[in-house]
């Protein structure tokens, strides 16, 4: 297959997106230790937690004690999930403890405004100071556009629309622009149109991240197209865990060791080790006590020199 | 997406496949019933049953009575998996309620003699004496060669071999042979370097068609990687039953409603009804009163109306 990257950047999002979506909350102490598995895979980014209100997500209500216990490689990026001033102004107080923000918002006005009770340009105009103020205190800067493939509510969303957006978080000072197919309406011949014209447009401006959800089954092939129209950067989630999967028992993000399978057995680089991740997602299913959606992760990695 | 083709034809074998590999017995009246509704999606080629050793396989000992007793539409092909003569003899019996055979053999020796206890040339001699035999009767001719990307046992199974079996089939009159992903071992890089291959070689001599498993995910992905190189023809599975899961719990076939979902977005045609294929796997769900791994199925198809 021509034109595959050499190597990719996956930020993996599991211990915010994956333990945010747990109906029990998980004890500090499994998170950190789960945390420090994922650290010690080879991975280069992780999402840790968010700041955000205790009492709408009291799943994450310990994001400042993680943030201090964790013990990762320093070649780790340790990023958390902002919503707004506030949120960054919690952050900062154990600004020593991470290297990047995440910010979102809906590319779709009814997603956005059922998510956080904002018009988009409301939305915007709080990311513009959060990222501004993020920029001042030395972080790295990565802004989720979620719907970026099409609404649950709107249907399709302009693709006009979607690049206005990046192009405006860009110009409030993200240095990344992740795109989110929140609920993975998302098709491969859309996705390599979508990531083709991104390149083109903002590629000189932010790191272009894909973000993918299986909710159809389509994660990785959706994955594969962004890989052909030169996206180098992924998010993903060990286990399969998290990803607002709707309607219940659906699918939300793919797999990280899904995606990491594929990669290399295609030849890509990731810097992950397998194996390594394989354990941190059974050390997640044993603690979350289910079995998780991961096919990787039950089948095992394919051996090749199996006798 | 360049280089996509218009349409695809859509094996659907869960029938024989997912029917085959559920722990109780289907009753006769409820395979009818499935096989009705799938009938009526606008498939165009279906995999009805398989006259197979009854003491071995006892979910497919009413193979007869099945394919008697359906009823679908003349346009739909349907076709009976055969092991041997033996097989063959019992299906030529009830000739005139069929319309082709698929036979196989495993393009790896171990999982050969696993499966079938000969050696894949034994395989192949009576292949070729069962194939001449299914020419002499007027039925289409599909010989399906399993572990066509990795066997589980051998590890590498060397394209030039798969490609020399290919022919040997095509030379003992199969019109069709397809490349089964046995145990999910396949990526998308291989696959398009694979099918461009096949395409080359074998093209004008035999229609080629893709055989995906999801074990480790990337079914679709493989399914894309495939199109890409010029395959337009695919067998698959409702409800993602089937495809001999291995460990328990893994998955084996790629869910025909996924498969559909993934092309009719791309803008490929299949012919088929998602909404009826959808109620086919619904139906076959109840029938066997447990959730099923299709992800259509649990997240319904991609709606743009949506208020």
């Amino acid at each position: 297959m021509l034109g595959l990257p050499r190597s990719v950047r996956i930020r993996e999002v599991g211990p915010r997106d994956g333990f945010q979506n747990e109906p029990e909350i998980i004890p500090t102490a499994d998170k950190v230790r789960l945390i420090e598995l994922l650290g010690r895979t080879g991975l280069q980014r992780l999402e840790v937690t968010a700041f955000v209100r205790a009492d709408v997500i009291p799943q994450l209500a310990d994001a400042r004690e993680v943030l201090m216990q964790i013990d990762v490689p320093a070649a780790v990026e340790r990023s958390v999930l902002i919503a707004n001033d506030r949120g960054l102004d919690a952050a900062l107080e154990v600004r020593e403890h991470f290297d990047a923000v995440s910010v979102f918002l809906s590319a779709s006005q009814t997603h956005n405004a059922k998510n956080v009770n904002r018009t988009v340009g409301e939305s915007l105009a709080g990311l513009e100071r959060v990222l501004g103020r993020a920029a001042e205190a030395g972080l790295r800067r990565t802004a989720i556009l979620a719907t970026s493939f099409g609404c649950p509510y709107e249907g399709v969303v302009a693709e006009d629309r979607v690049m206005e957006l990046a192009l405006a978080l860009a110009d409030a000072g993200a240095t990344e622009v992740g795109f989110g197919d929140t609920t993975g309406m998302a098709n491969p011949a859309q996705v390599t149109g979508f990531f083709t014209r991104a390149a083109e447009e903002l590629g000189d401006r932010v790191e272009l991240t894909a973000h993918f959800h299986n909710t159809r089954g389509q994660g990785l092939a959706n994955a594969l197209a962004a890989l052909q129209a030169g996206c180098t950067s992924f998010e993903s989630s060990f286990g399969e865990l998290g990803g607002c999967p709707v309607p219940a028992g659906a699918t939300g993000n793919i797999a990280t060791e899904d995606l990491v399978s594929m990669l290399h057995e295609m030849g890509v680089g990731t810097g992950i080790e397998l194996a390594r991740l394989l354990e941190a997602a059974d050390a997640a299913a044993r603690t979350l006590g289910r079995p998780l959606g991961s096919h990787t992760l039950v089948a095992g990695p394919v051996d090749w020199r199996r006798p």
